[in-house]
């Protein structure tokens, strides 16, 4: 064996840094999307594959099934019977583009839309995957501040005309409207008409994000803004990690042609991957109505067993807005906590947290501000892990300041 | 509803331009690397399926299952060990990424070595997702010519000499060095190690595509030139679309850390599809190496099909070495024929062919010759379709000459 080649000098500059080795997940794990396993349908997903499998298994064999490169029909099909049951949004099989989870729906939209130097708007607190993107594409990002009913109208029209003075045209209003990733709001209908409204005005189409919209508690919610849009203006996603399970990557974009057109030639992927498809749309079409319930029920107790466990060992040191569905919990600590620091010292005790200023564009708003993700861990890992969390931030930050193994003030 | 937005003033310059919508399959398909639906071990995944889902179905709940972003573990254990055995390749679980599809491998390795103008070499034949990709991203392409042994050794110690001499250093020499597509030839063991000797030499690593290379008709394959380096400059890809299914779209990547690592850290995708991997793991492990031969068997009948078809139909006027393994023909017509054309008007007539200029770069070389994919289409379709393909091309260009329904001359 002569010396290993070095390929580092091969690496173009401004590539991402290589990537450390895995070591395993945290033991206690608040990080993520990921999905409580006790309420993944495990059986139905089970008859399901056997199904699908022993009517059209042979079809694998042929890239794209016998579906072409939009993605297995029948998925299709259910989508557009579900998204107007759920979303009030009208579409047909052509207008869906099935993509290997949301992050791929994500990366169409901007490969189509978006060049180095454009401008965007998106939320302030956002998903970090999204702001990821912007960032590494060179997007310029304006962030809208949210309240208890998601995006202020005001500040966007305020950043709208501001932009306009500039000379300076949005390519587009990335919004999570419903049930938005942190803060777990909902923008109400009257908003939505507001969003839509300064859209049409400024001639900036909306990219909604629908990704976690069929957690809503109360199965109760808004119109997706594509429904409610009558100038075919808004490019709609959305994904069956948070509604099924994540590992199966499958998400799907609903846009009108040409654009999706566009979207279908970067896709050169020769198609993403047909079992997952196969087995949703199997499953689906007769239990996904069903299976919803049931799963935000169990999400909530463990929503309520997280607010339990923060109360007890936080105090008042954690602030929060109940979420109005989902799987996430926006967290203010107290202004002296810098979660970029909570998180490093309690990883290393075994607990990881998602620190604000990763889910924000707005540095000194985030910068004691977390997310937890409540689904994955179980009521026990929940309750142990927040007091964990809590000892950690008491020892790093002097709050919430602790007398025995709980809270007092703070 | 008022006028429909209209997004492409929005999409930059130099985007794709938009696909058209999917017309469904022409009637007689030669085009695409689709497998033959019924030699898919379809009772073999329905029972993968079922064990792996009851055992660990609740892990789908977790963005990459328990085994990281590098891909399902039992997936990558199987993989070491048949890449020893079939390839001579020594790796640990730790050298692999599993990948959707060998399209996002390829998309992988480019993105963490290649920039625009960088220089690559390939096989002046090549696969066409490699050639697009290459095109799509400015770099220049330097093709070697083949023969019936593969990729030509001279002309490519005269191509890195003479790029040596213009002060180009190439970021990779990329090979499908057994059973190339399209050429079905194997590079033998002598070439592979003049091949290495070059690329240790120039400084050059080696990018080893071996898509195709389970379907060796003898089972006789060289030791993988990732096996036979002994300077770890190789980076080596593989995948299941060829020897189990490819809508599965499950590939995978063999390469050192921490290059390795910098592919790492651009697959932000959250994990290639999970149900796949678990299945192919769970088949693979006990059945794969007794499918392939069962693969290979089918395959070989209905190569034999089209060559007798190609035989009768076009007499002298179709030339083509037997490939040695795999599911494409490479076939040269009489050099007045325009295959492009060709294509086009067969097309209209019901018949795919894949044309040679989108699988060469050297337009000169290609004019005349065809890809034709005999895996997917039944015998019956093979015989009608080189019929009706023999039917065009004559129409089109005179050859073959034809009296009755065969060929006579041309």
């Amino acid at each position: 064996m002569t010396a290993a080649f070095d390929f580092a000098p091969l690496v173009p500059e401004g590539r991402p840094p290589a990537a450390a080795k895995w070591t395993g997940s945290p033991k206690y794990n608040f990080t993520g999307g990921n999905n409580d396993g006790d309420e993944l349908p495990l059986d139905g997903l089970i008859a399901a594959a056997n199904a699908v499998l022993q009517r059209e298994g042979r079809t694998l064999a042929t890239y794209g099934l016998n579906s072409g490169p939009q993605g297995y029909r029948p998925l299709r099909d259910f989508l557009v019977r579900k998204l107007k049951r759920d979303a009030g949004l009208s579409c047909t099989a052509d207008d869906i583009l099935i993509t290997s989870g949301s992050l791929q729906a994500l990366d169409l939209v901007n490969s189509a839309l978006l060049a180095r130097g454009d401008t965007v708007i998106i939320e302030q607190e956002c998903y970090q995957g999204s702001i990821n993107r912007l960032v590494r594409l060179g997007v310029d990002i304006v962030g809208i501040p949210l309240d208890r009913d998601g995006m202020r109208m005001d500040l966007l029209a305020n950043a709208l005309n501001d932009l306009k003075r500039r000379g300076v045209r949005p390519k587009y209003i990335y919004t999570i409207p419903t049930v938005q990733n942190p803060t777990g709001t909902i923008l109400p209908e009257s908003r939505r008409a507001e969003l839509l409204r300064l859209a049409e005005t400024h001639g900036v189409p909306i990219f909604e994000d629908d990704c976690y919209a069929d957690l809503v508690w109360t199965h109760e919610r808004p119109p997706a803004l594509h429904a409610m849009s009558r100038s075919a203006n808004v490019i709609h996603i959305g994904s069956f990690s948070k509604s099924v399970a994540p590992a199966l990557r499958v998400g799907y974009i609903v846009a009108p042609w040409p654009l999706l057109g566009h979207m279908l030639a970067i896709k050169t992927d020769a198609g993403s991957g047909a079992l997952e498809q196969m087995v949703l749309a199997e499953y689906c079409a007769p239990h996904f109505a069903g299976h919803v319930p049931v799963l935000t029920k169990g999400l909530r107790k463990k929503l309520d067993t997280l607010m339990e466990a923060l109360g007890e060992q936080f105090g008042t040191a954690a602030e929060f807005e109940e979420p109005k569905g989902g799987i996430f919990l926006w967290v203010k600590l107290p202004d002296d906590v810098d979660t970029l620091k909570l998180y490093q010292a309690a990883v290393r005790a075994g607990v990881a947290i998602n620190p604000g200023p990763e889910w924000s564009v707005n540095a000194k708003h985030s910068r004691n501000r977390m997310r937890l993700c409540f689904a994955s861990p179980s009521h026990d890992e929940i309750r142990q892990g927040i007091a964990l969390l809590a000892e950690v931030c008491h020892r790093e930050f002097g709050v919430p300041t602790r007398i025995g193994n709980v809270a007092r003030g703070g």
